[in-house]
């Protein structure tokens, strides 16, 4: 039990750092300045999370209040800042970090709006929200159109990781068994996503 | 009572698919994916109401707690991308049910405000922000400016409404007949905006 | 202590006006028309501390609760609107009163989130984003990256306003000459970066 609640706890910073680090890569691609670098790896590894906490009600944010988030934030800011060129380049392991924080992000989003109190439909948007917001608030911030409404399966990723995770509930699995098989699923449809280029249609007109 | 009742909520309905119409036609015109549409379809059709119960401290938003929005959002979203053509071509049907949506959501805002104890300006502002929230939500997430800061009176009609809630408030008339004055007015308004192409002016310099 | 909060007061709302009016201009020069011009005022002046509001879970915020800055965003709106030419020309005094408002934002803010029991990291970051938010949230308005994030020093005066009151309060100083520090070292930075043309770094790539 704590080692597995351990276990999730680095999931999660892992799963900031690399979100972090997609914030600071977006934020030097733009010509910000280092405050810019940094505000932009913060906001893309915690919006999510932040989003999610003011809609339940639960304030002041986790994010805010655990200084490991922005610990975390600054060094992949400072790192990407400093070695931009090393870090483009190491663009297979930046997807995998990512994928796994997306995972994490979807089981720990929706299992706190379940513990909140909020309905099955509630907590699956609150598990994708929790996933997708980050990126999502890092692109507005450079006037750009969130990527994860374009891009490969992304969102729907988070969402069939959510949606796994509020139906166990719904069952009555254990929790742990449950979040193990949720970030596995979200993690290898995103993946695979990403391998063979799966995207969702666009209307026909 | 009920059955004045039972109709607002039906009219609060058709108000959220309006909104989350407008939402799917920019998302599919922004060559957004499934997902993208049904995201600016719920938004557009929900971030107002949730901005407005966030700043009142009323969480969750009844937009997350309440799965009808998000039903009605995502019938209007799909049918927006495998119809698109013709729901494009249906541009007076739409702008009505917009008008509609406007002025019940300018009418469930600024009395929800009321409730929560909130003074008239504050009544006002939140009714107004209930109105046009959605439509700015949709706008900048396909990084454009808000259509409501340029175009014809659509914000004005909102906020008309709202001062008629708040003013019945204050003079302590009943509540159901101001509601319907307040909704007639701010729909008129934005109707006669629409037909006669009626404008704010812009700064001369 | 009642005439230096009646002082503290008065700065708040200088600061308040010249934020006002940094959203007026954008917005004009953007020829939003009269509506845009006082919304944009009004959420330069104000987006920040709604942010900060909400993220401690103060509801409603301050902002919408005291009705004076709505007034004063509505005076700094439309002097702007209608004499667009002249406020332009008074540049200088603009960014000083600028300077003003952030010093005393970065000052309420920290102290705010002191009160409200934050750590810290937390203080001083929320210091900051009562700094920075509204002209954050006036940029993205127009579809613009915040200039924050590229211009001379500015998030970093707020951040050092904001580490002064939290370093004063870890060390039990006394809280008004340590308010009057902040303002004065957060203003006198922001003031040196404008003239000095001082800015952050930009990543090498």
């Amino acid at each position: 039990m704590t080692f597995a609640s351990a276990f999730a706890q680095l999931l999660d910073l892992v799963g900031t750092f690399a979100f972090a680090i997609s914030g600071a890569l977006v934020a030097v691609r733009n010509r910000l300045d280092l405050f810019g670098v940094l505000l932009l790896s913060f906001t893309a590894a915690t919006a999510g999370g932040v989003l999610r906490d003011v809609l339940l009600g639960l304030t002041p944010p986790l994010a805010i209040v655990d200084w490991r988030y922005l610990a975390i934030s600054i060094a992949a800011g400072l790192l990407t800042f400093f070695r931009h060129a090393q870090v483009e380049r190491m663009r297979n392991p930046v997807q995998i970090t990512d994928a796994i924080g997306l995972a994490m992000f979807a089981v720990i989003g929706s299992t706190r709006a379940l513990d909140a109190g909020l309905g099955p439909g509630g907590a699956i948007m609150l598990g994708m929200v929790s996933g997708i917001g980050g990126g999502m608030a890092r692109d507005m911030l450079v006037a750009q159109v969130p990527s994860v409404l374009k891009r490969e399966l992304y969102a729907v990723a988070a969402l069939v990781g959510a949606a796994v995770i509020v139906a166990g509930d719904m069952l009555d699995l254990p929790r742990e068994p449950i979040a193990v098989a949720s970030m596995v699923l979200c993690f290898t449809l995103r993946w695979l996503a990403i391998r063979h280029g799966w995207r969702l249609p666009v209307s026909g007109g």
